[in-house]
C-alpha cells in the first residue's frame, strides 16, 4: 500500500470558538480531501490570537502532509491570518500585482468603489504561491515547508469551495500517488442504532480488518458506513460488493438508499420514473418539508407545491378541511391529516400529496396532545395513509423527525401503490 | 481580575472528519460556555482511534482548565471513548448500579427490550462521576485529575443539550469564580463587511483594549460582535452601553436588532405590537422563508401560512396571477411577485404578505435572466413594493440571501406602512 496522506483542517476566528457561527467549511472540506483520497485526521480551530493559530500550524505540521486553513483572510481588523503566516514563515507582506489586478477588476465589475482596506487584500507574504479567487476578494496561498502544504482560503463558503473546486484540489491530486480510500454507504430508516447492530453483530465481527463500519444515526435515520482502504480500486470496490451483498438481506426493509441518496432525491426518482407528481400540505413543519423537497435541483419536474395552513382558517379555506372535523377532533388529529392531504391532492391537481399537523413545541401541549404529538399522511388516488407519530420536547428536532418520517411514509406509499398498479394488470 | 477559565471542546468520530456529518454540537457547547464566563479557546475533532483521542486528551489538559468530549458514547463497536478514558487515566470499567437502573427503566418506559449492548452503557471507568442522562441510554461522566476537569457527554445533540444544561453548566458555575466576558451583537443587514468597516474606523481604532470587535459575515448580514472582559458585570455592561450609543448613529439605517435577535424575531414583534398578520408565496424559496418564520416559537400569532407554487398552475390557480403576466412576463418577473405577493394577501387574508420567485439554480438560467436572478415583492392594505436581487450561482446561498432580503424588505415595509399610519391621524 502507498502511505496514508493525512490532512488537518484549522479554522480560524473568535465566532466559531464562542459558537456565534455555525461552521459548515470543515464538514464540506472533510468530504472532499476523503473523495480525493486524502485522510483527514484532525480538525482544529482556534480564535483570532496570534501565538494560538501559531501553535496550531506548528502542532499540525508535525501529525499531517498538508494543512487547510481557512478563516481569517477578510478586509476587517480582526482578520490576522496573514500577518500570523509571516511570522510563523518569518518572511513579509508584499502587494501582489496579479493579486491586486483581480481585486480591482471585481469591483470594476460590479460598479462598486474599491476602499484601501480591500486593496491591502493583494499583500500576499512573500514565500507564498497565490492562488486567484475568481469569486471574491481575499486571495488563497499555497505555501510549502519542510514536506508539509499549508493552504490558505477564505472564509466565506462559496469563495472557499470555488478555490478548493477549482484550484487546490486539482493541484493535490497532481502532486501525490494515493492510498485508496473507498466508501459505502447504506442508508435505513425506521429502526434503532442498537437493534440494527445486533442484527447485523455475526457480519460486523467477520469483516476484514482494512474494512470499517460505522454508524452514524441522524433524525430518524441510521447510515451505515463502510469504509476500506487498499491500492487497487477494482479489489476495494469488489470486495465491498461482497459485504454489501451480505449485509442488504438482513436489513432490506430498513434501506432506503445508497451513498448519497437522500430520502428526497430517492422520491424524486420514483415520481419521475412513474410519471407521478407530489403536493404537501403542511402545518407544525411550516415549509420544512417544501424546503427539503425543493432542495433537490429539477425538483419542479414533480414537485407542485404546497399549502401551508398554519392557521384553521387557512385548512377549511384553502385546504377543504371541514369545520366538523376541527371542531369535533382538533387540528392535531388523524382526520384532519387525512382532510388535509385529500385537500391539498385535489387542490393542487396531484397524484400523491402528504400532510402533517402536529405539536412541535415547546408550548401548545395538552394531557391529552402533548408536545411531539403529530400526525401525518399520504394520499393516494386509490387511499389516505395516516400515522401517528410520538417524538420530544424540541421544537427543531420535532421538525426534522416529522420531516424524514413523512417523506418516508410518502416513498412507501409510493412503492406499494405502484407494485398494486402492476399486479392490477 | 480572575484568571480567565479556559476550555477545549474535543469532538470524536470518523464521520466528523470525513465530513458525513454535521457537528451542532460544539457551536451550541462553545455559545453555552461562554455565556457563563469560561473561554473556550480551542475545538479539537479525531478520529475514533484509540491513540488520536489520547493525544487530544492530553494536549488538551496542557492547554486548559476544562475539557468537554462529545461523542463516542453509543452502543454500538465503533464508539471507542469510555475504553479509552479507561487507558488514559489507567482504570477499569465497572457496571454502574444508578446508571444500569436508569438505562433498565428508559427501555420499560418505551416498552422495548434492552439489549445486552445497551446493558454494556451503564460500565463506567471507576475513577468517573456518574451524570445521570435523563434523556437517552448514554451516561454523562466527570473526571477530575490535576486541576483539570474532564466531561464526556453522548454525541446526540438533544441528549448533549439536556445533559449540559441540567447538569454541567451548573456543576461548573459550583466551581469557579469567573472572570466576567460580556458581548453585544450589532446586527445589520444590507452593508458589506468592508464599508461597514470604513464607516466605523475612527471609532473602532478608539475601542478601550479590553473590548474587542469582530465581523461576523452571514447571508448578507454583518453581525457586529462586541466583548468586553472585566471582573465587574456593571462596569462592563456601562462601557459597552457607552461604546454603542457611540457607534449606532453611525450606521442607525442598516441596524435591525441585537444580541439574539433575528429577522424573523424582530418580524414576529412588529407584527404582534401593531395587531398585524402576515402570509407568503414562495416559488424559488421552496418553503425557506415559511420555515424561517415557524422558526419562532408562537408565529402562529401572526403568521397564517403560506402557498408554495412552484409551477404556474399553482401561481395562476392558487394565487391568481394572471395567465398573461406568466405569458408576457414569465414566472420570474416583477409583475409576477407583485400578483403573487397580492393573491397570498387576498387568499390567505392578512395584512401583509411577502413572495420570491427566481432562478435559484444550478439549471434553468438564461442570458437575459442568468441563475441568480430573483424578483421580490411585499404587499400591503395601501401598494405593493417589489425589489430584484442579482445573486450568485449557488442553489443553497441564493435561496438563503432571498428570503434574508425579503424578510428584510417586510420588516422596513412594516416600519414605513406603521409610521405613515401615525402621520395619517
Amino acid at each position: 500500500m502507498n502511505p496514508i496522506i493525512r490532512a488537518e483542517i484549522i479554522t480560524i476566528g473568535d465566532e466559531i470558538l464562542f459558537g456565534q457561527i455555525t461552521d459548515t467549511n470543515t464538514q464540506w472540506i472533510g468530504a472532499e480531501l476523503t473523495g480525493i483520497g486524502i485522510r483527514p485526521v484532525r480538525k482544529t480551530s482556534v480564535g483570532d490570537l496570534q501565538q494560538d493559530i501559531i501553535a496550531a500550524l506548528s502542532e499540525a505540521s508535525q501529525r499531517v502532509d498538508v494543512i487547510i486553513v481557512t478563516g481569517g483572510l477578510g478586509p476587517t481588523k480582526d482578520d490576522i491570518t496573514k500577518h500570523t503566516f509571516c511570522k510563523y514563515f518569518n518572511t513579509e507582506l508584499k502587494i501582489n500585482e496579479d493579486a491586486l489586478a483581480l481585486v480591482t477588476d471585481f469591483f470594476a465589475k460590479r460598479g462598486r468603489e474599491m476602499t484601501e482596506l480591500n486593496k491591502q487584500q493583494a499583500a500576499l507574504p512573500e514565500n507564498c504561491t497565490y492562488i486567484p479567487n475568481l469569486w471574491g476578494t481575499a486571495p488563497g496561498m499555497w505555501f510549502e515547508k519542510d514536506d508539509v502544504i499549508y493552504v490558505s482560503l477564505p472564509g466565506v463558503p462559496y469563495e472557499m469551495k470555488s478555490l478548493m473546486t477549482h484550484a487546490i484540489l486539482p493541484k493535490l491530486k497532481e502532486r501525490f500517488i494515493f492510498n485508496i480510500i473507498t466508501h459505502k454507504i447504506i442508508r435505513t430508516i425506521g429502526i434503532g442504532e442498537s437493534f440494527l447492530a445486533e442484527k447485523i453483530a455475526d457480519w460486523e465481527d467477520a469483516l476484514p480488518s482494512h474494512i470499517k463500519l460505522a454508524y452514524l444515526p441522524h433524525f430518524g435515520q441510521v447510515k451505515l458506513r463502510l469504509t476500506a482502504t487498499g491500492d487497487n480500486q477494482d479489489t476495494l470496490d469488489a470486495e465491498l460488493k461482497e459485504q454489501v451483498d451480505q449485509l442488504v438481506p438482513m436489513i432490506q426493509e430498513f434501506i432506503f438508499g445508497y451513498d448519497t441518496d437522500e430520502l428526497e432525491s430517492i422520491i424524486g426518482k420514483l415520481l419521475l420514473q412513474n410519471d407521478a407528481t407530489v403536493s404537501t400540505a403542511e402545518s407544525c413543519t411550516g415549509g420544512f418539508v417544501a424546503n427539503q423537497i425543493t432542495n433537490v435541483p429539477g425538483s419542479s419536474g414533480y414537485y407542485e407545491g404546497s399549502i401551508i395552513s398554519y392557521s384553521n382558517a387557512i385548512k377549511m379555506h384553502i385546504l377543504g378541511v371541514s369545520r366538523e372535523t376541527l371542531e369535533d377532533f382538533g387540528a392535531v388529529s388523524e382526520q384532519t391529516a387525512r382532510e388535509m392531504a385529500e385537500g391539498a391532492r385535489r387542490k393542487l391537481n396531484t397524484t400523491y400529496a402528504i400532510s402533517t399537523t402536529g405539536i412541535a413545541g415547546p408550548d401548545g401541549g395538552t394531557p391529552e396532545k402533548p408536545v411531539g404529538t403529530v400526525w401525518i399522511a399520504c394520499a393516494t388516488p386509490k387511499e389516505t395513509v395516516t400515522q401517528l407519530l410520538t417524538l420530544r420536547n424540541d421544537r427543531k428536532v420535532n421538525i426534522e423527525l416529522t420531516s424524514s418520517y413523512v417523506l418516508n411514509l410518502l416513498r412507501k406509499t409510493i412503492l406499494k401503490t405502484e407494485a398494486e398498479k402492476i399486479n392490477d394488470l
